[in-house]
């Protein structure tokens, strides 16, 4: 009862910010992202009759505490969904997200737990299913399940059971690229969850963001089939300023904006103004992540290199959905 | 039919930040100001009846183009107001205000051109009919009537009637200072007016910065009367803030900071976790104003000229409303 799977982080063009439900891991608005072959988990779920507890390895290191937690609790569901819940089970991760790159490592990382967990239980899920299941352990993992551009669709029923990801178009289709730009400086005050409630309960621009999410989407969706990509990278843009600047309104007020993040930033509008058509996009934290065209890839990532401030660039090109090994 | 006035600018802790009506200049919401005594305009306004034109001098060099436009244009609500329309004058001023700065010279100068005009031309306004006045030459200008803390009634009249400003507290009540954080760049892409006019019409967060300044006025009208600094510091960061995010979810989104701004934003939050209790605000331009109380003077200003980019600080006290000289 063993499975190997791969999953790739995915960077969101438009963002999740926001969730309806906390335990289900319910989202306030759909939200589209791009799978990256650069940054990916690699996971071994091995149930075994023989345990008394599950057992958590991150890069050949036994995990405890709260993140031991979260494994466990996602197993359960696991566990839940086969009937087996008499099984304990052996899971042994190697993680290719560099925190400080910026990428969340829990959506790859959620994503091949639960693509090697459901395969090593014997459970036949579909994409949708095990996006669903995916969904659970974290929010935007969900998305991880395809390569290339996925959509997670936030669903209305409170069950939380029409609220996955989908593909919108493959890695093949269009070749873009991501570069993502580390900063010497990468601390934050403010964990992305802790900082997505305090917006969603007290920023009076949350309403705003959520009316401007479907504009977003239709039009993104619509550069992406276009292969626009001076639509696609302002839509990105502009999304992830408004995603910003609702925790600024936030109270208390806060901001995920270093000085070279704002630096980033600024080289990236004067590209433009220089005739390279690149974007920027930033999660919750102080990197970002560039958007790019493969033929201006030496430009940019010498432009990105020469930022005060800046210590690493790492280049991306879309990824693949979920593999078994 | 000669007069000599001069009026401070001011610098706005709850901020004016769109229109509802151009032309009157009449703001969507309330905002709130304290008068610095260290910028100020002195202007002398001299009506005879031998000119065939209005001069205006600006630090002894004529004026002409745009700013000489708005300049004859606001004496022709003064002649229309007295009712001597076959009068043109001389206005002869001098500003104290360094553009680098980050203050609007317009506001003391269109308050002292008010103040000399009316006077010059035999009018005798109250306070609240000259601040209204003045509201016609530059919005913000109609606060720098009165000295120490002002507040703007926005009004609800079409013709403006009931939009000026009255006195909430005098500089005498209470002395806090402000440090104006001058940076070595300066530059801004949109302008003040431009940038509140397409904020006003695009932004998605516009209706939730109207509906937070009730709760904002509120909190640090009191917050004078108590001389509660960490209150009304807290709500002019958190205001500042607001209005900043406003512009991020413009249709095309703009930010008036540099990465310098975010820099001395970051280091005012330093010092307060350091226990001097400092609070930024920041107009629409890169520069920073910091609030301050007397006794942390010496630490506050070694530490912003500490900053890297940061070229000048200039202290500055509470200042006096119109004076007549």
């Amino acid at each position: 009862m063993k499975a190997t799977a791969r999953a790739h982080t995915n960077i969101a063009l438009i963002k999740y910010w926001g969730k309806r439900e906390e335990a289900l891991i319910l989202p306030t608005n759909n939200s589209l992202s791009l799978t990256l072959d650069g940054f990916y988990t690699t996971t071994t779920v091995d149930f075994r009759e023989a345990l008394s507890q599950d057992v958590f390895m991150l890069n050949d290191e036994a995990v405890t505490g709260e993140a031991y937690q979260r494994v466990t609790k996602f197993l359960d569901l696991i566990r839940g969904l086969s009937g087996k819940t008499d099984l304990y089970a052996n899971v042994h991760s190697i993680n290719e997200v560099p925190t400080a790159a910026g990428f969340a490592s829990s959506a790859s990382g959620f994503a091949a737990l639960a693509a090697a967990g459901a395969k090593a239980i014997g459970l036949n899920l579909s994409d949708q299913e095990l996006s669903r299941l995916t969904r659970q352990g974290s929010g935007s993992a969900c998305r991880s399940i395809y390569g290339g551009f996925a959509e997670w669709e936030m669903g209305t029923r409170q069950d939380g059971s029409d609220s996955y990801a989908v593909p919108i178009a493959s890695k093949e289709h269009w070749d873009i690229r991501v570069a993502a730009v580390v900063l010497s400086s990468t601390m934050k005050k403010v964990s992305s969850r802790a900082g997505m409630k305090r917006t969603v309960e007290t920023s009076p621009f949350y309403p705003g963001w959520i009316e401007s999410i479907p504009n977003d989407l239709n039009g993104i969706k619509a550069g992406i089939q276009e292969k626009d990509f001076e639509k696609v990278g302002a839509i990105a843009e502009a999304n992830c300023l408004k995603m910003h600047a609702t925790t600024l309104g936030a109270n208390p007020p806060f901001t995920y904006w270093h000085d070279t993040t704002l630096r980033v930033m600024h080289t990236v509008q004067e590209m433009r103004a220089n005739g390279i058509p690149a974007y920027f996009t930033i999660d919750a934290g102080p990197n970002v992540k560039v958007l790019y065209l493969p033929e201006d890839e030496a430009r940019v990532e010498e432009t990105l290199r020469n930022i005060a401030g800046v210590t690493d660039v790492r280049l991306s090109k879309a990824g693949s959905g979920i593999t078994y090994l």
